[in-house]
């Protein structure tokens, strides 16, 4: 693992995803940029000293001198986004898989470079745009991909959350620190942090991909250097619309992340914060409360939910199931064995070129007079 | 009356809401083009037989020549919307205040004249933007009054529906078929039936008003001549942003109007499908659930509940509240004084004027290459 | 009118509901014991003074003598319940039909009396067990009876409000005090108030009728003299099992009567506070969202709405049901025509009567040592 | 571990739950009384084959020959009530601490045994009556015990499921058929399985025990030989009231575990299907809607989420935090140090015999004439 050492968020959620079922070992780390904190926090997680390392250099090119069988599997970087490029590069030219969290990278450069690096490699790379890992985000995409709503004519994605309703960042807050500075998060604020798992979630659910676009990015909170807030309209590639709206400032929001898609035959209409939930709403009938468990789910739903009905599953399981898919992936290839189609899915490099690409564009559509840009 | 008429919808919702509070009485009626259809629609109602006129001019010429205390006191308009302006003005010119539906009329041209109209008469004109007689609507409106939200920073307002997600208009469809008929509708289907609504409510609750747009409309269903979808970016006078969308292919939706504003403290959202409940998220502390009847409201809020906490008040009560402040003040004009401020409250010529100009300007936007429209 | 002067609750809700379909005009009234207050009240009605009574008695006399079609059609009783009996009675002796608040009247004698004279005279009498009124309350009914859930096995029937969980009554809260008083209210409180509304409920939409029961009943606030809260088993006639459960002391709570009807293949699940909607919890499949004006409903439930989806009604609309369909049976009476069966529905003397035991059984039950007591 | 092999449900929840925080690993398993399954179990779970042993007796023994630092620390007892006692005592006079699925045992004897023994080794027990382990459960509870609702008046548990609403017993079904089966069940079907969780919840939250109970116990489906409803009426050491409601043939439920606490000055509420909720119901104020991670919480709700506001954490977490709280006692226990009281919480034997004693009165209640039943 790169990153998450002390005082860390998403290095903590990582590691949990991960141990969650049982496949995936902690084996070694480099937990922060700060030896004496890397450490520390290695010992926190029970780790041998002699594999909790200084650096990420370090790490990489010691295990990569293990024996196989030893040495680690694959690396995960959990670090902020000025720090995705240096060692997924690493890891990929040392021959680790990788995973690593999103946004991919700190720029479309570095994007494309990684795309290349794990087309050559043919090394495995998940991108941990965790969202797609619910159960009933899978069961809403099979309906769109069975054509059970018929062609999706509009898509409304919203994203709001409140924490950075105040300069934040003036205070001593890490993550608002980070999040908020152009050094370390790149040219977009909220729209780069949240705005992408919105984009992502809505491709990954409609099979469609986003062609033009029309966005209007806000500063609301005095001093902040990025966008806190934004509005997109859409365009589908088979000529849905769709709205997608991200914020930090939408004071009293946690996480609430939605997803609603209009079929000709009916919507859908998924929440986060109640993931376990999925509404069908028919066009002439009773809206349906799908739920993890319950009837007829697609096999894609069902292999990612652990617990009976009733049971809440929450965001450490989705999580979990991008490792669980991911580790039975290298498994197989390991042992040279097929995967069940139905594990084939997390999100990959390609995913995270698009999120890239999203950031750029919507940074230069707000900046634009001209209505509509194309992605 | 005019209009309202056996098959009509809107028009026996204002009888009904005109009759709750026993302030009203219906006493006369032209209320269909066709004369048969309005007599018999004047039997059904237990009208004398003289008061059922054959035509609108009739109605207004006959009952203006009744002595005072015997004739009706108001018009009502409950036509479709190309035929607002002919009575409304007639009604005017010939003395007597007018409850008119909304859209005020067909274009902006008769909306001027009838603004010009009212102010010169001095009559008052009340327009059924219904949605504002909610009583958390108005307890909403007078937390931003107030400042209890802080300055608003991002309005979503959304009116999804979804009884048009087929060609209605193509069966014997009476609704459908006048509102996506550009002769009887105007220039705008989905965004001025119901665009409009999302419009003043966004205003009325903010005390904003928009300065710009940016909109987005579509024609999803085949064969269909006006708007079925639109989203339109939107920019208020305080430097605010906002997004309002409204469909009427949204399938699955039934009358999804619902609104959020973002202020520097605290969010609101109400939902009219459940309007007796506000949400006031604050920024660092729990959501409330500000419930009708519970707790402190503002004076403006309980003015308009007629039942204890719990007892469901609905889309009726809403509008009837709109005729009975309108009632007020017209008997308050009769008698010579004053009405209580919290009554002198319902939408206006002026805010017919603005759903126009509205109308008017997303159409304009949604053709135009330009990214921002004044408003 | 009897009863429903100035400072009352429920008489006003009767008016609405009375007025809201056009179908009935107050004519008359006795509003208050005291005649001065009733004059007042009269007026505030725009009642002529002629017939403003000074009481009940005095009402029913002079109206009695006023010639057919010029004199009151029926008699509405709004008072508390220890002034149900006199007025009912002198109601029915003189021939008027009449419409009565719940619980019937004050003992299970007069109770008995009512019903016999209701026989002998063939008039009509409703009584205002208003919660039957909601349209999806006429769906879940018609379900049961369909056999839609296969044979009920469990009800779960509660109403929790929390008004009274403070000694309100030693206030100046009118509401509070003859509710409380044992002299206006009869032997219970909470049990009578509104525990008699949930038996009506359960009886009502699952066709069976409680055979045994088993209560405990209990004051919690220090000073009253009546139950402000009571749970009770049930048994119904076919086996089928239920708790009641009212209280008035569950702070927080609005007016939150709610039954769950559980039956061999599905669970119904209706809130009075979003009144609109019935959940229908399929044994094996998803959840329905079953909602006014959406999807095939029942006729019966299809009848006692009166706007599209989406548009909520509410308690008004709801009593108003019970108004429209008594006035549609006296029309009809007077016409010599039939009335469509979905419009005789609204209780009867005989709910009363069935209400008045139930209050007499929850009383000796609870303080019986005896486990079970036959109904 | 002991039981939880192939096809078995709660062994699974142990191990995801033990395996998240990252403080226990499981070490060895007699995961099945079929020596042949045990095997094949411990190889899906990557352990060593000589820890994976033939029976729990073999494996109790064979651990605590190793060496310490080697053998395993504790065991895990996920095996049906019937094979509870037998290694749980085994454990114990073994000098091992012990986590045990729940209900504690078979029946009062051997509940009444094992109290002494851990009383007597002074070793560590936990019964993972898992739903006392979410936080704002936790936070309800410190809610109580800090006055912040008044005395408690009213408790409102229930437990509705619908997966036994057929006989699936009499499929394969394996959870169905020990659940329902006398022999390895005990003396209570629904009431020990689920009515056990609420029975524990509602103590756990108010910290009153039952003093008084009066249970009608029902089987609804022909062929089955426990109970698979019931309804219990409560009486606690303070005075309050309440209801308790469980049952396995609710058809449609899922998993719907819900407690209402009525206190003198406000009501909570808690739906374990969206556990990161507590509605807070003030007597005169606006209900609040308390959320994991947002506002001031008690630490002792706050030391039992892991992730921030809106990230849902379910009910793997929440039997999660019963284990990591064990863990912390055990480390302290071994390290010498001591534990932060938030920690010292999680279900004990002391727990479990109020469970068996609970089942033991219930069903005794339910067979007799008599209505009240001293617990």
């Amino acid at each position: 693992m790169v990153g998450g050492g002390r005082g860390a968020f998403i290095g903590a959620v990582h590691r949990m995803a991960a141990a969650l079922d049982g496949e995936i070992e902690l084996v070694c780390g480099a937990f922060s940029s700060n030896p004496e904190r890397s450490k520390a926090s290695g010992e926190d997680l029970y780790l041998p000293p002699e594999r909790v390392y200084r650096s990420y250099k370090e790490m990489i090119l010691e295990e990569a001198k293990l024996p196989e069988g030893e040495r680690m599997d694959f690396v995960a970087i959990v670090t902020p986004n000025h720090v995705h490029y240096g060692p997924a590069r690493m890891a990929l030219e040392n021959g680790f898989h990788v995973v690593c969290d999103k946004p991919l990278c700190f720029d479309m450069e570095e994007a494309l470079h990684l795309e290349k690096l794990v087309e050559e490699t043919g090394l495995i790379f998940a991108l941990t745009h965790n969202y797609t890992g619910y159960p009933m985000v899978k069961q809403a995409r099979m309906m769109v991909k069975n054509g059970d709503i018929g062609a999706v004519r509009k898509v409304v994605v919203e994203y709001p959350q409140g924490w950075l309703a105040t300069l934040l960042e003036a205070t001593d807050q890490k993550q608002a620190a980070w999040r908020t500075d152009p050094k370390r998060s790149g040219i977009a604020g909220a729209m780069g942090d949240i705005g992408t798992h919105a984009e992502n979630l809505a491709e990954y659910i409609t099979g469609l991909q986003i062609t033009r676009l029309c966005a209007d990015l806000n500063i609301f909170v005095d001093g902040r250097l990025l966008d806190d807030d934004g509005s997109v309209l859409l365009e589908f590639d088979n000529g849905a619309k769709g709205i997608l709206f991200a914020s930090q400032i939408a004071a009293g929001e946690e996480n609430n992340l939605r997803i609603r898609i209009y079929g000709e035959k009916a919507g859908l209409d998924w929440h986060q914060q109640e993931p376990n939930t999925l509404l069908v709403k028919w066009r002439d009938n009773p809206v349906e409360i799908r739920r993890t468990g319950v009837g007829e789910l697609y096999p894609e739903a069902n292999a990612h939910t652990r617990i009976p009905a009733g049971h809440p599953e929450g965001y450490l399981e989705a999580f979990a199931n991008i490792y669980r898919n991911f580790a039975h992936c290298i498994r197989a290839r390991l042992n040279g064995t097929a995967v069940d189609p139905v594990y084939q899915d997390f999100p990959s490099v390609k995913d995270g070129v698009r999120g890239m690409r999203f950031i750029e564009k919507v940074v230069a559509s707000s900046a634009s007079e001209q209505k509509w840009m194309d992605f």
